[in-house]
């Protein structure tokens, strides 16, 4: 691979699901997106792109066979003439793909050969309706633009440095040898965005840092970074596990999926769905609504079970803190980001609120004040635990790994 | 029911089990136990009583086809000329039955009537196979003791104070209104009990107190106890969640059971046996043993394995106390009980070496010290947050329940 210009690079992120395909293109000097976008309904009617270009939307509704022809539309919009933000597609320096499931072979982001292509794949079974969308998304990037590298980066690679006491579960040790179930988490280029970004908020060392990050938005999940190091989260083998989400149940005793599929007489499939599909939020508000803005705005207006939805949600989150806290024998930041994590201050509000025996003190104005994007320390001065809002950015975190692995391929 | 003279009351305390009948004849003046003992392979080949008083051992082979022929053989070496502790049956003032389910109709120990063996039969499903090895029980006692007062202590009423936001799972909510599925909790008696204990020994008001209770034994379940009242508890719907045990597998991803089902082409009810019976440290150290003794003595020899295996155990003890430290705002005393929690210095001191945080200081050499059987302190005077061993006593704890409740209703 020839040197090539850093300064300028243009690199292009990609989140390829089964049916959809969505997309970012950032200048890697400034950090600053060009446009970005969603090719949806891939392989049924009604499939369009929607593209955006700073605050302008532009739709176009097209025939999308496949992710192919999905990405060819992309790269088309990248180019024309009047949506474009680049002249010619050579001006794309690397593409950098999300990939769910890197197993326990990808402890860290790669540049794409035929093997990690062939590793993707056989990981698959750990991630079958992701992993699969992901490659697509790869393989079409790869025939359409020629010559250009591809890096992959993987939702759960932060988590790899998560050790044996955390990452086993007590269950006959040959299900782990035979195939592979332990605890592997997800979300975590969000986990790792926000622990950085919230040591260089705080002005530490990352590396000096113990910090339990709560991504909480429709998936959730919690991780203790201890020294920049993950060293537990609260997805596990799947992202089922843990805090109570949209539609997903979390934890669970593990019998109680045995008692409902007897006495409702139901497949383990449809049981599975139900824990994925039905559960959660979604679950308890009797369908209401898998969204925590609904429960939040009916327990405003003084409805009782939405209240008490809320404080399930909150208090699971609660002890996750505290549970992790004794993870890593002490916690110096928690930081909230995501959907709700984000956007939530009563959520936040609420959580604090069983964390002042850790010397956490919230700011009650600026936990008000910081939503919709803004970033920021929201405990108060003397808090002896920090707890920020750090918006995340999953698609700069794998433009900059993109970046840096192609830089350090190039200087060979 | 005439008034009965209550400061000579002998209880007579019974945990009946499908095979088996165990019992203490209790002297409640002093708190004495007068002898104890196990009825045996009831209704199997080779069943038998073994009764013990003092420190002497008697076995007695005899066949016992049900219950109540296994109970007139403890009420006859109670009062057996050689074997016995008392002259006549009239001596047993009351019986005490241990009940494993309450539902959520038995929030404390109650008289038993007509009524009460209706409803703990109505709970039976929740503990299929325990309630109605129990209901034997009482129903043996009641015939071969006619007008002798019976009480029945539920292993699940000391959590019925769990608020809903900690007993509720994020799943349809239509299972807990149909079935009951909601967390119960198990090991009340013994946590009510230690929890009371801790606070006489600390010289301090119980309903001053947030304590975390540790019942550490072959099951094993850990309860946050804020001012006398369980707020919550690891052991969920049955006693399969929470901490890793002998062989069940505590806390897991609930999308693991389907997936390796659907690998190794299993049922669900080879399923949750291997949860149950083959998981957990058995499961964990590839059949090797379930007895945590044998792990320590091989960890202590220096087996990797067993070390590890160690390092997942108190791993998840030490999470829980995190957990239920937030659950409750603070932590002021936690105390471990049952065989290892008396008896393994290791695991208490591997456990607290993850809670300096919380102002937990272990004095090691009473940590050493206070095993088989001893109670006491094991923190130094300047910890922040006490550390005890309380050896559990659930008999004496049935029995106290049955003395107050008999002379309450004596005193009508």
């Amino acid at each position: 691979m020839e040197r090539r210009e850093v300064k300028e690079m243009k690199v292009l992120v990609i989140n390829s699901g089964s049916s959809s395909i969505k997309y970012q293109l950032i200048e890697m000097e400034g950090e600053r997106v060009l446009c970005k976008g969603i090719a949806e309904r891939i392989g049924l009617d009604g499939s369009r792109l929607v593209h955006r270009v700073n605050e302008e939307k532009h739709v176009i509704e097209k025939d999308l066979p496949d992710h192919e022809e999905a990405l060819k539309l992309v790269l088309n919009t990248l180019v024309d003439e009047n949506l474009g933000v680049i002249k010619d597609l050579k001006e794309i320096d690397a593409v950098g793909h999300r990939v769910v499931h890197g197993g326990e072979k990808f402890k860290e982001s790669v540049f794409v050969n035929e093997e990690v292509i062939k590793a993707i794949e056989e990981v698959s079974p750990l991630a079958p309706l992701h992993n699969p969308a992901n490659l697509m998304g790869i393989k079409a990037a790869m025939k359409l633009l020629p010559g250009v590298p591809n890096v992959a980066v993987f939702d759960t690679a932060f988590h790899q440095t998560i050790p044996q006491k955390a990452y086993l579960y007590a269950i006959p040790y040959e299900y782990y040898e035979k195939y592979g179930v332990r605890r592997y988490g997800f979300h975590g280029t969000s986990h790792r965005y926000v622990s950085k970004r919230a040591a260089e908020i705080l002005g530490k060392k990352l590396e000096e840092l113990k910090i339990i990050t709560c991504h909480i938005g429709n998936g959730a999940s919690i991780a203790a970074v201890k020294h920049g190091k993950c060293v537990d989260t609260s997805m596990g083998f799947t992202p089922l596990e843990g805090l109570v989400m949209g539609t997903r149940s979390g934890d669970l005793d593990p019998a109680i999926p045995f008692f409902i599929m007897e006495k409702e007489g139901i497949s383990p499939q449809e049981m599975y769905d139900i824990l994925n599909k039905k559960s959660g939020v979604y679950g308890l508000s009797k369908g209401f609504s898998s969204d925590m803005r609904d429960i939040e705005e009916a327990a405003l207006k003084g409805d009782e079970w939405c209240k008490l939805i809320l404080d399930i949600y909150d208090y699971r989150i609660a002890k996750y803190i505290g549970a992790y806290a004794a993870a890593m024998n002490g916690v110096d930041a928690i930081v909230f980001t995501a959907g709700v994590g984000e956007n939530s201050p009563i959520t936040r509000e609420d959580v604090c609120s069983y964390l002042e025996f850790l010397g956490v003190k919230l700011d009650k104005q600026k936990n008000e004040e910081t939503i919709r994007g803004k970033e920021g320390i929201i405990s108060t001065p003397d808090s002896r635990v920090k707890v920020l809002v750090v918006p995340t950015n999953e698609e700069l975190m794998i433009a900059r790994d993109t970046k840096e692995i192609v830089e350090r391929l190039g200087k060979r």
